[in-house]
């Protein structure tokens, strides 16, 4: 086996010693004699994993006891139908934050059923920066203010959390990256989380919500749509995703032998410096067009001055055992997704691929 | 590892040779340095193995060019939305047939978007039967006729595909039966099942959709409901449960393995025909309550004459390392389900408890 640092935006790389486990008691956890996949949902194996899932994520971000933890389906975007369905309520009309792609599906979506203000946007400098909070026309009586916390397309990061107005929840969509640093979980109404960019495989997404919310579904709210149906259920209303359920656990508990999300976010700001440092040190080879209080640390986003050298540096890092670097179309350029299982010497790896690569081209 | 047989009647048993294929290339699929839960699903790997995954399914079923196979997520309980949210179209009302506890979650979902016309329902004799074909009042001018093939909690299965009006497609929800006997795909409109009994682990939906029934979705249907977004975006609208999908693609190749679904369908018969025989010599020891011909080949459901004695069946038969075979609690008794990848000699080693179990205590 050819070792591979792969910088995909996700699925993404897992940490080694999680794929490790999981491959040792791939066909027998436990001494139950039966793989994960194969245990039913509500016998006692299975329970124990989920309701260890749930206390090793509530203990590692600190969630209070008036906030829900779900394990649900279909990813992010299925969340930006869920998020109106089950929190527009009374109201007329959603708060939202536009700074790129996944911000736009989510507005996209929201108007099915709802007035959608657009509060702030950044396309005027191509999603470059995120406007500054005290430009915000929030509406004080907006259902929620939803905001993209991490643009995986873009490589854009908010470096604070929002403060809507009093009794307006705020809604995140931390997809790409939960679990990277410290957030104070009282600020927000609702965080939601596809599975697979620090979490774990794909088909699994984590959402968590305040007890309060759950009763304001529209009434033409799919059962499987409905957070009141899932919560009431302990997410066990139909059957789960139960191996991703299985593999985020484990990935939990690698987060907590890293030193809690505290240490893995000391790694993160070390990893996201080296491609930083690398990218503005080129003298102009490659560059980054996010202003720099708003560069992701999981998603680096950069170009070549020299673009017709896209298809070889893609092609010499692959050679070089560096995979997935290539840029979003809607982007273009090279994106190296760097998301807390990513190790630093596969950062250094790619660092020092660069280096090499502008000394040979530049 | 102790020996065990596993009669969950979903997540359920997996074929040992796919679990151990699984497991020797968790880490690094064929050689790219990656396991199949890192991968992007747009890279070329795992496009291979969706891609391969949909042309096996295509060969096994013999499914028509007219039709669309979807790999979706939420499980059967996200298609009792799906089906009437993208099929109702100008119509304003759905038949249905009434067989059990699946049957009626899906008319209660059905009833927040339609009217629905239960056509037949065996309820007045709990469930035991199917009724005659030639007394279901059918509504020529019904958007659908929808049925559950086989229903996991009360053990019926339907020995026939029923013939709708001219016009109505068939629905079928096959979710604990696909795959286990030939089917002519042409004669239903739609079906779907949940992967965790016959195809692979849970978080992954099969969907069999005929082309023209792609573009009557109501308004107000979620983006990830919609049939026609999936099928535009070849199942890749956004992540797809990757690992499951991977799984299912081993499963596939093992049902071809062991002479497609007619070899298949031969051990099916096999197998349940074992266990009703076992059943119907025990002088009354046990007893099911399903008619004859409507015993499902996939849960054997069953009672004891002595109910005082269930406990110590479940428990003497965990000892023999045969496990899960407790009743849904709506039905009570007990259930083996027996999904294609049970063993025959895990039936009968049931059957040797059995006798063992009524001779001691009969």
């Amino acid at each position: 086996m050819a070792k591979v640092y792969n910088f995909s935006s996700g699925p993404a790389v897992l940490p080694h010693s999680v794929l490790a486990e999981a491959q040792s008691e791939l066909l027998d956890w436990h001494g139950s004699g039966m793989s994960v996949m194969e245990m039913s949902h509500r016998g006692k194996e299975f329970m124990e994993i989920i309701h260890d899932a749930e206390h090793d994520l509530r203990r590692l971000m600190a969630i209070p006891e008036n906030y829900r933890v779900l394990f649900l389906q279909g990813g992010a975007s299925q969340q930006f139908s869920m998020v109106p369905l089950n929190l527009l309520g009374e109201k007329k009309s959603v708060d939202v934050v536009n700074t790129g792609h996944w911000s736009k599906l989510a507005i996209k979506e929201a108007k099915h059923y709802a007035k959608v203000n657009v509060v702030a946007s950044s396309e005027d400098r191509n999603f470059s920066y995120v406007p500054a909070e005290d430009t915000w026309q929030c509406d004080p009586n907006a259902a929620y203010l939803h905001y993209t916390s991490n643009e995986t397309i873009g490589g854009l990061q908010f470096p604070f959390v929002p403060t809507p107005p009093e009794g307006v929840p705020l809604v995140c969509d931390m997809s790409s990256e939960f679990l990277s640093h410290e957030i104070d979980v009282n600020r927000f109404g609702l965080i939601y989380a596809g599975a697979q960019k620090n979490i774990g495989p794909s088909g699994l997404t984590v959402v968590i919500v305040r007890e309060d919310l759950l009763d304001r579904a529209l009434r033409i709210t799919p059962t499987m749509l409905n957070y009141r149906v899932h919560a009431d259920a302990d997410s066990m209303y139909n059957t789960p995703a139960t191996f991703p359920i299985y593999i985020a656990g484990l990935v939990l508990k690698w987060i907590e032998e890293q030193g809690g999300i505290k240490g893995i976010a000391a790694r993160n700001e070390e990893k996201a410096g080296l491609l930083y440092h690398t990218i503005d040190s080129s003298g102009g080879f490659y560059s980054s067009h996010i202003e720099t209080p708003f560069r992701s640390k999981m998603n680096v986003t950069f170009r070549l001055r020299d673009e017709s050298l896209n298809d070889s540096f893609v092609s010499e890092a692959k050679k070089n055992g560096l995979v997935q670097l290539k840029g979003h179309r809607v982007v273009g350029g090279m994106r190296a997704s760097i998301y807390n299982a990513m190790p630093i010497e596969g950062v250094k790896s790619l660092v020092h691929f660069m280096q090499d690569f502008a000394r040979q081209h530049g």
